[in-house]
């Protein structure tokens, strides 16, 4: 019989240093799921969405997703969830990897820390045990070091880490925290959270699986899941080759491929930093997979220097690469590996660096504020290595780049040079080539973000089917549908890479298969849109009105170049009706009666 | 009628800001000639050998070459001496560009810089005028922005800058000094002299040419020998269309090419970073000559970035590549204008980087002392490019390698670790794939050398005359015939290159043609000599012993790879020959009578 609906909670007081064991079972979990979904309604229940991200008062949540360590294919994630600090959102960040099913293996589905320790603490679950232990030793430790020391304190070498890296302990806003050293729940700074709060790692090795579910009922249903997935196209093929570093010479031909901070849409180096380039030239030493899964997209890559890590993704190499004018791979993967070992998001990163190249080549920034760092310059690689350890060490100019892009610019006095939503640096895809996309960036409740409902599936790669990305017709539902959906992968523990080739159906077939569940697809979807409007209501709540619902005014200038050439985003002309379709009110707050129609209030 | 036998001298008194004018003439220039030579003399008759190279005793030496500023093919260099900090020894460094012809068109051949400045100034020469001025404002900026700032204050675009960028100020013991921005009279250390007296630059704009000569005899013979250079392989072909950088591929194939600090002889990247791959990487932007020089040798190179500047030459290339285990251009060009700007010696830079690779990776150098910079691994072009610019600031661990790559591996308790010889990084020739040019590196007079005996011309080029590199009778000739030689280049004020195309003869002829002189061949050689030996002399007076005319140990053990596989270095068996052949005696020291023969005593 499976126990998976039912969810072990550690409760962790880091001010008082006090660990308590709960449990949450019934209703929650049958709307919330797991991982994103639960662990942000523990958020809303618990925490006041108006404190500072910083304060003691916040809280971070570790949360294993539904099927998390079972048999599912790629069933191996776990989400990082708090009020964030880059974008004063709920914020929450997914990690594959392994970490995540020792954590359910060890029968701690859910951690939620409270407080603040006194000194650097780092928690370690040893089978039954579960204990605070002076961390001041790793503290401005990086996390490749810290990970080493840690196990080997730990005594079993197939202990799994998650912590922060220097740029989490410094608060920088976009720090990450990191398991297995090069996997990554990234984005949002949950990192930061995790330093404010001196906690620096979570170890742990399960003693025996304590994770139950209907493990023969899944194998059919998963042997069928993974077929599929390995012989789809994308990830059967295109992932496991290059990687989602397939996407530069895609992404780039399409015509959405933003250089020098979004002023442009191709890059006519792309061939020196492409998912082929880095094959070609070397780089790549094999394929990684995470937990149970069968696509493998991860990146084995070695620099010359003999120095061997996980990346670039995609996004990684555009940030560092296209979005600063830069076209040496080397330096990419250096300022990758930096960034995995620092503890830093690279999104932000990267965009952050060429917004800072953008405004001291306009004027807004003084050559004197770099002090005897490089120039800020489109092109220059040696800035992409300097300034991300500069950020992550908060030293020089790099302390005014950790707060981001956007307080960067804001402060220099050019708030729209930050290329951001919400405060959150956009990714690798400008929205005036992909329509869709750029609705949703507007309503993505953790700010710019491509994975909270992927339009470039349909509206590029053509899965599951081809839209025109210029069309506005039918866009909303298509965010809304991708958006919903994405709420529920995310909470049941599954890899978001499954939905090039797994459907609605699908999702809730392996969830009904493997728990006493028994959804309907519908049932499912109206999870993830239950989890999307609270995460909403988080926001609002937190001060953060749909006047953010926006994106910079350089999208409302026409594309200087490449197949979308004069075209600016026309997100305006449908966000109204995304609303209408999620039932939220004209000026985008959601009624009392949207929320109680939905369990919320 | 000429004058040139008669030199103007400008002394400047740093510490009671006075300057003098005075002249040279007679015996002194028909016997040192100029530049090196004369310089030289000048130190060794003012100064004690044996002071602190930083004391305010030391004198820091510009002077002009005899043909300097005169329609001599390659006629535009000048030459600063002073007592380097970096060995210990007599230090001379030369350069090119348009700063040296100049100065003599201005009327001062040779300045004479004394005592300390109690606060930073620079010297102006504008027509007839000398002023000390105050640099307070330039101190601390890079030799870019300082030459901009000075052209500027000066008001005449045409003005030559010569100057100091942070390197100097920060007295690391290998700063260079560097005129047109990209010039460098780049080893020994001068810059740091310079650095060491409270002087950033000299700025000068002759008013009307100053520097008489017999023009109309020597066209005649430049016309000639220009005819020559244009059509001989090296200077006609090889060093206009690739620069230096031609030598990559050639002594890689040679087997001299040394990797990781000289561990190996061959490094199979050579294709990523050779003067081939600066053309077909599109760095290259056109060639740029120095003042009356048909070869045209210099690198205008740009960076994806935009950045321009001059090089790599190939013994940067190399310092900063193969010395270091590192394959990416990128770096190593930005390395290099890295060097330019903060006004550093680039072999010395990048052989320390590799000697402190070294180091690291045999445990001599611990992880911490790195403080939050990259791990200095061989292959790490990151740390390429950010421990050049923490050494030319002193910061981090950049301020242990500030002082070479000696006193770095001496600190470490292992000396020979270090490849120099006299404390001065060794260049990018390995001593083991040619013989003779080992014992040039062990008796050169201002440490470990290519240019003061370029053996690689016969031992590799076979210019002009094919050698066998192994072969070690008459060697000793051949390092003597070019060590006296290349006196006689450096003191005439031409390009060193010239002599892969021209002979004895042809400087013989220049010069006579030019001047009063009417020197033979054997003359004007012996004059190369008495050079050779006031430097020598210099240097045991400074307590510089003949035991120091050594290579590293390393260079006794057989080479793993390349051609010349399981040799070792045989300088050993020949420096006996080689001090009889001076008329040295047996132990290396100079006999008071062959100093008298010399006119030195």
């Amino acid at each position: 019989m499976g126990k998976i609906y039912e969810y072990n909670v550690l409760r962790v007081d880091l001010t008082n240093e006090e660990i308590k064991r709960e449990k949450i079972a019934g209703e929650k979990v049958k709307n919330f799921l797991g991982g994103r979904g639960l662990g942000s309604k523990i958020l809303y229940d618990e925490i006041d969405p108006t404190i500072d991200a910083f304060s003691p008062e916040n809280k971070l949540i570790y949360a294993a997703g539904l099927l998390t360590g079972t048999a599912a294919s790629t069933g191996g994630r776990y989400m990082v969830i708090t009020k964030g600090p880059l974008t004063g959102t709920i914020a929450s960040s997914n990690s594959g990897g392994f970490f995540g099913a020792e954590l359910r293996f060890s029968g701690n589905d859910i951690i939620i820390f409270e407080g603040k320790a006194e000194k650097p603490v780092y928690l370690s679950l040893k089978g039954d045990k579960a204990e605070l232990k002076d961390a001041s030793h790793l503290w401005g430790k990086g996390v490749y070091e810290t990970t080493d020391v840690l196990i080997e304190e730990f005594g079993d070498e197939k202990a799994r880490v998650s912590c922060i890296g220097p740029a989490g302990e410094n608060l920088v806003k976009f720090a990450s925290i990191m398991n297995e050293k090069d996997r990554a729940a990234g984005r949002t700074g949950v990192g930061a959270v995790m330093g404010s709060k001196n906690l620096k790692a979570v170890v742990v090795k399960a003693e025996e699986k304590q994770v139950e579910y209907f493990k023969d009922e899944m194998m059919k249903v998963v042997r069928k899941q993974t077929k599929t997935l390995k012989e789809h196209g994308v990830t059967g093929e295109g992932l496991p080759a290059l990687g989602t570093k397939v996407l530069d010479n895609i992404i780039n031909s399409h015509g959405a491929y933003p250089r020098n901070n979004f002023q442009y849409a191709t890059f006519d180096k792309v061939d020196e930093v492409s998912g082929e380039a880095l094959v070609e030239k070397g780089y790549l030493q094999g394929n990684k997979g995470c937990y149970g899964c069968p696509i493998r997209c991860g990146r084995d890559t070695k620099l010359p220097n003999g120095q061997q890590g996980e990346g670039p993704e995609y996004e990684t190499g555009w940030a560092f690469g296209a979005q600063c004018g830069v076209s040496d791979l080397n330096a990419i993967v250096q300022a990758n590996f930096l960034c995995n070992d620092l503890g830093m998001d690279t999104i932000s990163a990267g965009v952050t660096i060429g917004c800072a190249m953008e405004l001291y080549e306009k004027g807004y920034v003084d050559k004197e504020e770099f002090e005897n760092g490089p120039e800020l310059t489109f092109g220059s690689s040696e800035s992409v290595t300097y300034y991300t350890r500069q950020m992550a060490l908060r030293e020089g100019f790099g302390d005014q780049m950790a707060e981001g892009s956007y307080r960067l610019a804001e402060a220099k006095g050019n708030a729209e040079l930050s290329m951001s939503v919400k405060k959150q640096e956009l990714p690798a895809y400008d929205p005036r080539g992909v329509q869709g996309h750029g609705l949703n960036y507007v309503t993505s409740n953790r700010g710019g973000c491509h994975v909270r409902g992927y339009m470039i599936s349909p509206e590029v790669l053509g899965v599951p089917e081809k839209l025109d990305p210029q069309e506005l017709k039918g866009k909303p539902e298509w965010v809304k549908l991708y958006q919903d959906l994405t709420a529920v992968i995310d909470s049941i523990g599954m890899c978001l890479f499954t939905s090039f080739a797994l459907g609605l159906e699908d999702y809730a077939e392996i969830v009904n298969a493997g728990t006493e569940f028994d959804f309907t697809p519908e049932e499912i979807l109206e999870n993830g849109e239950r989890i999307y409007n609270l995460e909403r209501q988080f926001n609002l709540e937190a001060g953060i009105t749909p006047a953010e619902d926006r994106l910079p005014d350089r999208f409302d200038d026409p594309l200087p170049d490449g197949t979308f050439r004069g075209i600016s985003t026309k997100y305006r002309e449908i966000l109204p009706e995304y609303y209408e379709l999620r039932g939220w009110q004209e000026d985008g707050y959601i009624s009392d009666q949207k929320l109680s129609e939905m369990g919320l209030k």
